[in-house]
């Protein structure tokens, strides 16, 4: 057993502000009042038509174990910020609001609210930090992870990304957010562990090395698996390689067992593909498959199959495991409303320069055309009359989970019937177009009204 | 107490070829043999002329704790590849190799080793997708905010990133990063549990939104914290906001006690920094600081100072965070010697196409000029006679740590030492001058001896 540094089991993953805030609010008795945040993206990234949501099993997750232990609260302490009182009450913290969010795998674009969270002002603002974590890294993959699938039009693709994810946790997060996406499995054995995710592996360029001869690495690995090899033809003369590796497959072959493919991981992908597959089949070998990789993205691999290239299946590491082109989601998560002394829940926005918010609780209907494609998107307020069906679902009431998580593959096979349900022209890798999100008659009016009314609250 | 997640408290992270690979040598009985791996970036991104090192405690947690739990190898068997005898060689797998590794806060360049293993194949093949994954987050963030904190000229700057990092790992990973690198603080309360770095926060604008009218939001955060308040001057009208704050100042000035300063978030920071600079000022409170945040970087830090803002905090978040301008590190882990049947050593390299490597056991050499600057550093085998200083030092001997793990404060010192001691024109924020890293004439023999060598490997 591997102690990975994991100590980090506590509430504290959160910045000061939110319990310096909660402070303030307890002091000032706000603790009595409720507010309603919304969690969204203000803008898509350059090149992104759309999102693809993920990230609510850890948001769940965290709702139902989110506490300050002894030793968190002994921390606090030291900081000679906080009174006795304040943290009396966060030591018996616990969630008991509300939470509407989307389910993972759908289809979400700017300003959209993805979780919506009502409760008292102290709870609902200590949530902050770990959703829009959460939310950040696991959206902005599942949605680069999609790309690539489109890219690859119908070709397996495999996350072999951990080795350059930032850190532990987003080498989980990445295998089982790009899994929902599409992706056919992971290189990432713990990934596989935990997630249930197929697991897959090749060879590194070191085996191949530390055998005298590239053959004799070859042989070696077809002995120990005689059918799960993929050979890695690479580390020397690529053409001398896949020779190589063709004296294998026929010896498999032979034997009743099948070489399974051969890899590319350097070079001119399609000049060496083509003269892969040429060999091989010439060998008699056409079930033998072709795998790349290096550098891959969905850019390459666009352009790699438009040039008729022969390679089946891709492994994807770096640029869809950080995300490279986009490597952050513009995500926020603001208040809407809060009530007054009576109880009333009243709308409020910020006027900041360039970064106003929408007032109010709201939901998002979905409106679809008659071939089951959507076509837009309205944000109205909750219970308003309107277009289209609601995307946010009510998943903890009073603190409680109340939504059943689904199984991952039930996620996955969701997030590729709502991506074909999305017009093509949104799903275009280079200047996709925008999405029509249109904001509904009620909300427009309160964000007017509210705007004149918000700002007398700065007289002095 | 959270359960974040993490029963991922497993020797199963890595990529399945590293087992894959491992049970192929265990079957060719290859573990019998001894390898030297190397550890090492390729390249510099973009606009670096440098790397700052880090990660080194976590390499040496991990090796200290590595194992494969029951759990594990249940896991394992069920995936249908290892055979049972080699499934219970790693149930009792322990590292017993030795390890040299340059210390954390090292200023390190391209092409040098700054870990080396030298193992039975099996044990050194193994530690390769942990030792990347760590290095690779840990070092790219400890370089970009070395470079924020360049820019800033001495003014301090503070980790916000928590809520854009990739994941909770990379949350606490940049906060101890960036704190190596000469931050001041972080925002991110566990990281500051964890490692003793200063934790520091302000407010949101959802907490002046809270309140009905700003100046009411402003005097209960500064009744709870009379000496330690930041007030967020732009949710609606910053210089309204900055009058509110100075009311609030004199107040507490009154009393004995001091406003510490105001937030600016959003707008142009250079105008608005100064407004409030000499607003503060008229009114006697001088000594308040001005903090900034909001999409700011190295670049965006050094353009506001030289228009002259009169910011004196900056908190960073996003871009430093996940490395915006290079999100991942060029780093690799590559075998450079294997023994034969002997015992003996024998250095390997490999030939692909624009990824050749350096063969044998290496050592780094930094040569210093008399006034203590560093002006070249070496790479030669080790034991081979040359000038300058050898960086790697032996952390692991026989599996065992024998390197005393120095405290962060103690990290950050070296870091700022070694820095200092870099050429200026290295250190410039776009196209730094390319530090001479030379290759020293043995290992240049060994090269070119090799290079034919290894071809003849090829022949079938």
């Amino acid at each position: 057993m591997m102690k990975q540094g994991l100590s980090e089991e506590s509430g504290l993953l959160l910045d000061l502000y939110e319990l310096t805030m909660a402070q303030g609010y307890w002091r000032a008795k706000k603790h009595e009042q409720f507010a309603s945040f919304d969690l969204f993206v203000r803008q898509l990234p350059r090149n992104r038509g759309y999102l693809i949501n993920a990230g609510l099993e850890d948001i769940l997750d965290y709702i139902e174990n989110l506490s300050f232990s002894s030793q968190d609260i002994a921390y606090l302490k030291k900081q000679d910020l906080f009174t006795d009182d304040f943290l009396n009450y966060l030591s018996k913290f616990k969630f008991s609001g509300d939470i509407w969010a989307m389910p993972e795998g759908e289809v979400f674009f700017a300003n959209e609210p993805i979780i919506r969270t009502t409760a008292n002002i102290i709870e609902a603002q200590i949530l902050e930090s770990f959703f829009l974590n959460t939310v950040n890294l696991q959206s902005m993959i599942a949605t680069k992870a999609s790309r690539v699938v489109l890219a690859a039009g119908g070709r397996k693709v495999f996350d072999f990304s951990l080795r350059r994810t930032h850190g532990k946790d987003a080498a989980l997060k990445v295998a089982r957010s790009s899994y929902i996406a599409g992706f056919a499995g992971t290189s990432n054995v713990l990934a596989g562990k935990i997630y249930g995710i197929p697991v897959v592996g090749t060879m590194a360029h070191s085996y191949v090395m530390c055998f005298k001869k590239e053959s004799d690495s070859f042989a070696s690995y077809a002995e120990c698996f005689p059918n799960n090899t993929t050979l890695l033809v690479d580390t020397y003369d690529t053409k001398k390689g896949i020779e190589a590796a063709i004296k294998v497959g026929l010896k498999l072959k032979e034997q009743g067992n099948q070489l399974l493919g051969v890899r590319l991981d350097s070079g001119n992908l399609v000049a060496q593909s083509k003269m892969a597959r040429k060999m091989l089949d010439k060998a008699g070998l056409s079930s033998v498959k072709i795998f790349a990789s290096g550098n891959l993205d969905e850019y390459k691999i666009y352009e790699l199959l438009k040039k008729g290239t022969k390679i089946d299946n891709f492994g994807v590491g770096t640029k869809m495991g950080v995300s490279l082109d986009a490597p952050f989601l513009d995500v926020i998560y603001k208040i809407s409303e809060v009530t007054d002394r009576q109880g009333n829940f009243l709308p409020t926005m910020k006027l900041s320069q360039a970064k106003t918010t929408l007032p109010g609780r709201k939901q998002v209907y979905r409106v679809y055309d008659s071939r089951g494609k959507f076509i837009r998107d309205i944000l109205a307020l909750e219970g308003e009359k309107t277009d289209g069906l609601p995307l946010l679902k009510e998943v903890v009431r009073k603190g409680k989970i109340i939504y059943t998580k689904p199984i991952l593959n039930k996620i996955r096979e969701f997030a590729q019937d709502s991506l074909s349900a999305l017009g093509e022209k949104y799903k275009r890798l280079v200047r996709p177009a925008a999405y029509p999100v249109v904001v509904s008659r009620q909300l427009k009016r309160l964000a007017r009204h509210l705007t004149s009314e918000v700002k007398k609250r700065q007289v002095l």
